[in-house]
């Protein structure tokens, strides 16, 4: 049974109450698109620079258009810094994001950065000078089940990410950068997530796109559900990481995207996080609707309405905390067992379980 | 005479009221090495991937020992974020840094990055577990001069500046991350400056080092010598970065070194820096004995008089304004003209006519 | 029964795993004492400048002694910043808290920044000159069952607040500063919470005090509670604001104390609040053990083992978030129903309903 | 001769390149009053609570309509908080100002705060409920003159320096919050400077005013005027604060007056401002033509170029930091020698030997 993983709205289970959009996913943003590069090899011992490999690289592109000429606004939020994410200062700068957001193992940030580099040039400075950018590039830890000192990630795997971004349905669970990911003691891995929410009249989405690798303890619609599972097969933790991308079509400034970003961390607590010492928590967030963008007559009036009162972002608060907590738990539904080096084993969440659970506590 | 460079306190010039240390450099402070790597080949019309090249890399390494089990008190501040310094957040989130600090050109971090990761786990980690770590690499754009899209860093020159560094005598100018640079109308380059100073009865040294290419209006001691001398032959410019690294053997936290980051643009406003909307300026700051160290009476005597009263790190204050200046000052002093691609050329401060301007307005 | 208030352990509820204290409250961390000043007359419609009144001030004070010659190490940490708390530059420059730390009404901020002038002017120079210092004066808007803008705490107040402070049992619920707001749909107050924890061998303790008026919806324990109640009679509110001091003696920096406050949002997350766009959510840790102390072997030893590895911190991260969750709720059970101006009325929290809910499902 | 105060440009001293405004005050920021209360009484030694008095508050108001509906965007930077500036995370969250914004000594924050949330209520909430607001009132110490214990500032004070508040010509020099204060070792007092820049093709103004108490060593044109005086009558000052308050007509975002708040910094270094550990340096920035503005054509082109490349700010960095520079000038010119309390005596700039030391150096 654990080999069937479903996302949790297929077992008829749901978290918040904004309607998520067509795919349930940061893809319901209209521009944004999702790649990834899966590396899995070998099985047995560690030998550094060998394997076994379980990891990957996840691309995350704003628009398909030249981000260097038309960045996006952005911000951010770390929660816990224990981490590298590249590109922040610029944020806090600029309030921009100018390249494509890349995830991947800890390590290997830099061969990510160096590739989204060359990617750029080649995509963006064919027939001009060469200028600066700085690429955005987020981690976690995957060493305790991939050969995190084998810095196994290389140049044609990010570009193999980028290359094969697309819209639409977007592949979650041990895939990209989750490949070897584990959270809240079972396997992690990305998932995803959006909400449909209105400013005044008019329409617009948040996606949450997260790469699960954090501690905690379990926690579903507030049932304890790691601390139940525990008894039988799995033990606590406090430390690792989570990376979480969050996009909306909705136009905010820099100051604004700090504030959605910081809403995140609740739909993380609620999930169960631990946020300890050794977390890096990274929390992004970015419009595809600030600059160089014609604004339609409904997208100029909501904006109009947040410049007058921006409690009219309530929405958006509530939804991206919704969609953050349903990216992780479809993360975690998603992710199969996975052994990795020296026979470290990620159990895949035992699905029936989480269900009679929440069951047992009348939350389903 | 171009070509015979000297720093500025061989031509009687000096700047600031505390005296240098016996190298006038950051390796004044006990345990820190400085070593470069510097790739200069081709020259005439820009070809992407094949040169002019005018680059390279400098390393600061805090101490000789395991930075990841005695990593270094450490701290930043960034006046104008617009370029990368990675590992910031973990300085932010526990205080310190845990691999030698990298110069490098814009692009090229990655490179670096990945380089640093794969030279930390070569040295610390032959006999037990790899785990994660945060390697802080910085930069500054040269691509004026330099083939910045051919990405001509490589590995091996990372483990070049990393296996050549040395204490004492530091080379400035054209040389590492400085090969390329261009600062306040001028050829830039590295350049270092020490302070001797006394906390109570104890003394203690600052040291900074820098990678001077940032915008601005040449100052010395008051004097507009830019300005002077732009009537000539060079032109103004505003944009541009500076990275600074500034050491000290006071035990400081996390917090007082942001304090003291914060003063050294002094020194560079002193010298004339425009601070402009595209500078990257990022003012890095370690203490050598805060963590793992056992402290003489002497020091111990210091911290306490420091806990009891911040106010007595004013010589510090100072110092480090002073030293930022002296640095920049060398670095212009010490780099010669240089072509690099398209023709394109970086003129070497014409000492002689510096020091006559300073004459001219009875500053020397 | 409404009238009969308890604390939640009086009636066999708890959160969270590590024991509180004596007092379960902020003052079993040694030294602190807390104080309150109670404000209420009149009734009916609203006349500003008359009332009716229902506000007040508490006074949290971090040792006896002399604050300005012996503060405390501090730190905060801002989630929402719509309000205003004194002092917070103070903090991130110097890393300290230098008089006591008050709480008031929004727009009373003012008058106990200047009664604490005068109160510290009093006790602190009688006998040498006056020197600049800087109150940490804290608010929550309680204007829903208050005349806010009548002004109605004067100096006297603060001083009763800060002359009756002492140490052990903490009065909670509509009392001081909590004596008109509101949380999470029901009457909120003043509570408090602690809990004991070791580093290494040594026991240390760390406890929170809320002035608890902020939006969201209860939950507790991972019910619903607030929802599951509301059908009968609360309205949702998103927005309210929540002030949180946390007392430890444990030996921590500034950095460190940073570290302690961003972990109480989850117990304030767990608890339900929504961290709306009107809230302010300050967030005040300072340690009674960092400066001017004679450590003991023992609190060298955990000194020690933090500085080796501040995953030490662990029981304290935990810890802190356990005991901000059970303070906002014993805020919450020990508030009566309170009607205010224009007939508002601010509900008790139904404490039977809440044990019916939390029995439904199976968590008590 | 010391009698006979002038601004700068009154003897042909002038720093920068842009042109000033038509009064070379903040006030050339079209709707922006600036008003004072200043009070002087006693002489002798001091008694705490009877004199002698030199105190002051000094109004800045953004615009005469109701703040409170329509705040104006802002920003600050800090960089010494050694001081209270209250409303500063409120300017954070939302990225505004909505009351105007008071300079007063240290220790009357409070009475200053409450008198301008008095003013406030009476202003706009005549016929609507009072709703919470947050004032910003910043300090420096004044107490080397005056009896700071005391708390001389009384709330008719506060609302006599608002309701006489105008635009055109600012009174400078000892005044309002300047009334007690010393800057650079000489009398310093409130300044203000303008200039005049352009975004495009579109005409803006960018205003400062100081309230100059700061430490450091007095330098006019990269002159040490106060080294070549300190060898008669002065001694050198290490700490003190400064107010600096900056307004500008340019359509700006918070993040944007973050960046120019922090070029403010260049023209107190330019100065000769030391930033010593006791300094309180806080630094803020308002724009008229944000929120609530119905925009000319030429406004949404600059603005619109602003969007483009934000390097078009690059005259609003450089004017910023000359006003700046320029403002504290006038403030020393303009204030007369005072004696205070205990026969301690700030002397007036001796304005002709500042003239003769120029001269000496070439720099007149």
């Amino acid at each position: 049974m654990i080999s069937k993983r479903v996302r949790i709205r297929e077992v008829g289970l749901a978290v918040g109450e904004y309607p998520p959009g067509k795919y349930n996913a940061i893809t319901d943003v209209d521009s944004v698109k999702v790649g990834h590069a899966t590396i899995i090899t070998g099985k047995g011992p560690l030998r550094v620079g060998v394997g076994p490999v379980r990891t990957g690289v996840t691309a995350i592109i704003p628009h398909p258009g030249c981000l260097i000429d038309d960045p996006v606004e952005a911000s951010y939020f770390v929660f816990n810094g224990a981490g590298t994410t590249t590109g922040l200062s610029l944020i806090d700068e600029f309030g921009l994001i100018e390249t494509p957001i890349m995830l991947t193992n800890t390590l290997n940030v830099g061969t990510v950065y160096d590739a989204v580099v060359r990617y750029m040039i080649r995509k963006n400075f064919r027939n001009r000078e060469v200028r600066w950018f700085n690429p955005v590039v987020g981690e976690t830890d995957d060493g305790y089940l991939n050969d995190l000192g084998g810095l196994h990630v290389k140049t044609e795997h990010v570009f193999d990410a980028l290359d094969s971004a697309t819209g639409g349905h977007v592949v979650e669970g041990n895939i990209g950068a989750g490949t070897g990911t584990g959270a809240l003691g079972f396997k992690g891995g990305i998932g995803t997530s959006s909400r449909r929410i209105r400013i005044g009249d008019v329409k617009f989405v948040v996606g949450v796109l997260v790469q699960s690798n954090h501690g905690g303890s379990l926690t579903i619609k507030g049932v304890p559900v790691g601390k139940e599972l525990r008894k039988e097969e799995i033990k606590r933790e406090v430390d690792g990481s989570i990376m979480v991308i969050i996009a909306t079509n909705i136009p905010l400034s820099n100051r604004q995207l700090t504030r959605i970003a910081k809403r995140s961390t609740l739909g993380l607590t609620r999930g169960g996080w631990a946020a300890g010492h050794g977390s890096g928590d990274y929390l992004i967030a970015f419009s595809t609707s600030f600059r160089g963008k014609e604004w339609s007559s409904d997208v100029k009036a909501a904006r109009e309405m947040i410049l007058k009162n921006e409690k009219s972002l309530t929405p958006l608060f509530r939804a991206t905390a919704e969609a953050t907590e349903e990216a992780v738990l479809n993360s975690l539904f998603k992710a199969t067992t996975m052994e990795g080096r020296d026979g470290h084993v990620r159990v895949g969440l035992p699905i029936e379980r989480v269900l009679q659970t929440l069951k047992k506590f009348h939350r389903l």
